[in-house]
């Protein structure tokens, strides 16, 4: 699929979600260095840089894009000796990302199973793919517990939470989102996925996460986040904020009802963000870390430096 | 009405709402009381205390209802002369408990209304008349301010909330449950009703209530909560827990879906319960007091002793 | 005095002090009683009214006034069978109101010492005459003791204090007013005044007064607040806020500067407001109370019901 | 038995325990009474006065003795008729008071009980007979419970409990006092005995007490005190601390080996003090109360005034 | 000695204490490499991962022993020329491990001694060398400060603790477990030891230990954690918990009693677990950081990344 | 300018701020090895460290000096061919230090513009530059906001920022130093500045800091330290407090006055220490990081290891 279309597919949302947005982008990113004709590498990395940027603009508030792109881009820093060259090391690079990124979730199953224990009560809300394959290991490895899942309105997640969890045989508790706290007491554990990691640990997720994680904080119940390294966000290394989108208010109040009522406005925001401190654990594929290493894995992991934003605003995240 | 008649529409919950059951009780005992044919006052004390547990016996968890009761049943505790005078004591008792529940949510308006102020922003949860009635009444006073109703799953009584505040021209911003957190920096004040208030002060109100308690607290958001003092649950000074009624998971989760995911159960509690140190003040008809004075309430303005209960478990709330 | 001379020196702050006002028009009103010519008892009640509502007019944001005012005029509210009786009665009452309020300040003293025990280190905030008699007495007492004292800006009534201490031989040390965190560990017990109490036992003292009861909770530091039971306001069972005062900004910036700065304007409110959950105690002349007490001190000392309000909105506190 | 000889039981601690003191002094005062020799009312009301203070002065920091004390006496302050009549008022008010005495830590067992239910994890500490009572009432309500009691250094008083509990059948964890929160997530509800309420309802009970109740209170987890009325320290109105003994340090560091250690002062005090905000309920014979109700208990139900104890420091408590 | 002395001398607990067995498995494993007999550097490399495998499994729980073998086995993962290079460089981190370990405790203390300053209070609980060497050498430094220690229930470990104390001069008051939150409010820092660190700087130590932090933490007094590096527990990456061990009933209840107590269970957990948020400071032998830097004590220091552990599950912590 | 001279200027304070005195001792370092006439490498390095250590040894408690001299003595701790690459070396090392120290500011405000959004208000205390330039940024980048700053006794720094804020047409609040949590409801992000931070993110800064801290942290608000990364101060890796200098009494209360009053005395610390948990971003020019990511600063950014203080203690910190 040639860089174009990728990038069309990924504006027009039709590739969608943090992990699969990654992958076509760097898959792109390979094939389009595999396919470059010229033998000149000073050539070669204009074309790339050009496309890396053209790829970047696609989705200028996501965080996984740039986070793929910056990582395989930089296989081509160090000195390279010719394209051909340039090119294998820039193939390995895209395969190991594609590599890691598919298995993220799986390993970070594995590392957070291992925070389920044996009569166990655990909290999930909406319906994250990397928070789920905790409790899916866990269940895999024999672990007898169960599980309350939210409704999460306005778009009802839950309903596909507690799908899987039924098929795969877990006990689950179905509940309204405000009544987290009334239930909170019996719970041992919340586990949430993430929409993005800020520099300073505080999670955005799906709204009401925040109110959730105060309620376990409150009751001494541990909360855990479960979210692959792509997600954590470099550019509030800058003091970037992470916008908060708000939704159209047809998704709350039906439009029908809403044009009586001329005082009324819906505020429907999507996420929220739930500060550091009431977050116990961050499980990523990388391992279970705490919140104030995220700039830890935006630096080292993710490889970015706060020179790479210099005089670049606007440009990648 | 007959007694009898008045009893079994309060059992079949033909009459509902505290304050119209308390009302309908009183009035029935009334017209029984003035019926009364013989003038011995001994029969005539008998009789009136067997229609009292009579009324008392079709709700048993009720609190407004054995409330009502015993006030105006208070009235015929000293010394009577004759017949004739018990009865127009007890119709001055009656005639003042349904004048003073009547106007009970005009003067908690007047009240509560004192709390708002220009350019504050109003937090309100499910549909309580008292709550509602404050603001209201602040914005018939030319106070300026705007409100946050919530959707209020799975009843979705902030329908109700926001209709009459659009009615009464209050701009008003409406929201889903879990949006109350994200938004709680921006709010003043948090309004609520209650469903019942337990001696050591804590407030059985609306699933979802205590976690909205707990953001305003952590944002030292100031939370009033507007109740009528039959509200107040004398039964809990003997140790009584305010049961939590759960109701039909088809509420939340509709029966042709449930039936599909055997491993789900819904778990749909009405009320929670917001512990006192969340909550500032309870605007009562009888002013506005600290949580920790509900005992106080019990017994100097509903007129119970610990007494009244000995030897009578299961009798009255 | 006549009654209009002392209500004229009330209202131009010529008599000043919330005990010194309360003696003051509680002595006009015994005056004014002693002096009624008529024999008329239904007249006597008239004009002790008006009188009485003359006074309180001069103040209405005054706390002891009222509270005075209504003390000994609750007097009258029994049977009087002459004006002769209803006079000697109305006496006694103004010479027991004025004796105990002469003595408040000395009982609370005596009350307040019990809490400093040797060794203590004792942080006191403004100038306050029940707190410092806590102090003082305690230091009669032969309890040996040390005190932090704030500067108190913008007033600077922390030279006053510090007069006092030094005048009675008790060590202290003189701190800037943002210093009070820094020093908070090392305090055993801080002890303030108040200008009043709200019926929820929120304490309205001094600007700083919050924000040491707040570092005093953080540090698990006691936290006593020194007060004569007129400082209760009753007006706040209504919901009635107590309003903050904000004094000319030039106390805290000369006005040659503030002009030379368009952008900049002064905020300079006079009080702030305690939560009573930051307060362990008042003490009163009638004892040490929790602050959640303070409606009781309210209905049940100051004798105020919340049917003294009805249909008075306006006139008395 | 003669006072003087109750007295000097109760000097040498011959008769023990707040209940039994109480008890043995009224039923002496009874006598007293009963025998007095002369019609004169006046002689009797200054012998029984003489007597009274005889008894309260045996063990001046005694809180129950002088309530008891303080409660029969006051049916002697109305008006006496005769010495005939006075002594049968006080015989009445004696043998009420034991009686009530008697059953007060039965009825506390029924309202505790009402706190325990299906399935619950209680965790108690110290052997105190009213908290003991609750859990023993509601086993015999049937509810299905398991208990953690503690060891209770260094008296070890937690063996004194698990016998109790063993010969009642209920299954009990017994665990050392630092293993407290360790084990607090599981725990539904703390019942704990007082050995003195304080006017703001801080509870005095065996060391450790403020530790679980904070464990408690940071794990949610509710916290009740059994305490009967006559634990409520009168004098603490006056601003009066409640001492806190210290015992001799053999209980704690055998002499032999304290003796080897001269740089090593064993601290052994016997009672620590919970802070009001980490008790939930306080459950007396009256009902269940919030702990800032300790002041009413005080007035109303000990019928205690503040002037009580003017010019009498030092006299009773 | 043989390695496979050594390993079963780990086994057996002959060799105990966490920083021993780090320093015997390190030894036996140099002696190993240096008679290794074989030319072949495969040989040599496959032989030296079999025998460090062999020791890591006497203890599969242990932290410092994998942590240990790690450490120095890291020394062989670059190229090697030659056994006898090979054999010189592991020598050469063998002995640079066994160095830095005997120098660990040293070097805390040396750090640890500077966050103690003249007329401090220290609190300590347990015997954790690594936390006396802190008060000892504070002490050697001139400081004066005094301590309190715990009695330790059940190994009674205070006693040795005293004991040191004692002997070096140092005033101590020695209390019980349950007495801590009485004495708190006078203690200026907590130092205690540690057992093991989580990934996210959570503490495991001695029972007690996080009851002593949470009353710390509430009267705002530091709170000190001296751990050498080889505590840092990196299977925690993994998100795996940290064992917390339960010991024989009979060492807290002697089993004669506990045989006639057929309800009573004795619970008798080793280790409770601190969480990162009421810890200040964990004091290394690599200077003082914060809880949250375990992490990179562990990735950094020690040298584990998260990969070491794929596919081994069981095999290494 | 020789050594010798930029050293005696930094004793004698002529030269002043943690800016200009890092710039100065570089630039003086920079030509001293310019002009250093030998050519014997091993002189070229004993020398350098000499003059190293003397500019130390002029402020012994300073954090940016011997952050400085250390960050540019790095660069000579690789092997160097001759003196001529070393003095290239090194005066590169020289250069880039100095004007990174002189972007430091600006890119501070750049990073801690884009935290502040329309319609914000913003609390700042003292007259920190960097917090300043934070502001000036957001103004200059067309947002809309006010500000509230403190008159921030003794030294009445208020009045420099409030000039500063007015120049720039920033409309401000100016309130005295105890209205901070009056007024804190109302603000949504507090901006200070810091004179140093401690390895654990404490944050060492004008008196009255922790104090606003506290309060944002009750009422949720933000709290951002603006720091260059020279403010990190590596000693305190070794446990070594920052030393809190207390100034001269007469900065709060005139001699003359003091002198009359003999059992006064004045306390006056400069700074309070803000513990992590209260700060939630630290905004450096190298980027926002947590307050735990101090440790990272001084080991990654600073180039600080343990090892550099063994053997050395008091000379650089």
């Amino acid at each position: 699929m040639l860089v174009t279309d990728t990038a069309e597919k990924i504006k027009t949302m039709e590739i969608r979600g943090a992990g699969r947005i990654a992958r076509a982008a760097v898959a792109a990113l390979g094939a389009h260095s595999a396919a470059f004709p010229s033998r000149d590498i000073a050539e070669y990395r204009k074309e790339m840089s050009r496309v890396a940027a053209l790829l970047i603009a696609t989705r200028p508030t996501a965080v996984s894009l740039p986070n793929a792109v910056h990582l395989v881009m930089r296989s081509l820093s160090t000195e390279l000796l010719s394209v051909a060259s340039a090119q294998e090391i820039f193939s390995r690079a895209c395969q190991s990302f594609i590599s890691a990124s598919e298995h993220a979730v799986h390993r970070i199953g594995e590392v957070g199973a291992r925070h389920i224990r044996d009569g166990d009560v655990v909290l999930t809300h909406c319906n994250s793919e990397a928070a789920l394959e905790c409790l899916l290991q866990a269940h895999r490895n024999g672990v007898s517990f169960s599980v309350f899942a939210t409704e999460v309105r306005p778009g009802n997640q839950g309903l596909l939470t507690i799908r899987v969890l039924n098929d795969a045989g877990i006990p689950t508790s179905y509940i309204v989102d405000s009544a987290v706290r009334y239930f909170m007491k019996e719970v041992d554990r919340v586990i949430v996925g993430a929409d993005a990691v800020s520099v300073n640990g505080a999670v955005v997720n799906k709204i009401g996460t925040s109110q959730i994680a105060l309620a376990a904080n409150e009751a001494r119940t541990r909360f855990l986040v479960a979210a692959e390294t792509y997600k954590f966000a470099p550019r509030t290394i800058l003091g970037e904020f992470i916008e908060i989108e708000e939704r159209e208010g047809s998704e709350v109040l039906p439009e029908s009802i809403a044009k009586t009522l001329p005082f009324i406005t819906v505020r429907n925001p999507v996420f929220d963000v739930t500060p550091p401190e009431y977050v116990d654990l961050i499980v990523t594929e990388e391992g279970a870390i705490p919140p104030q290493m995220a700039y830890i894995i935006i630096r080292d992991y993710l490889g970015w430096e706060i020179g790479d934003f210099h005089g670049q605003a606007g440009k990648i995240p």
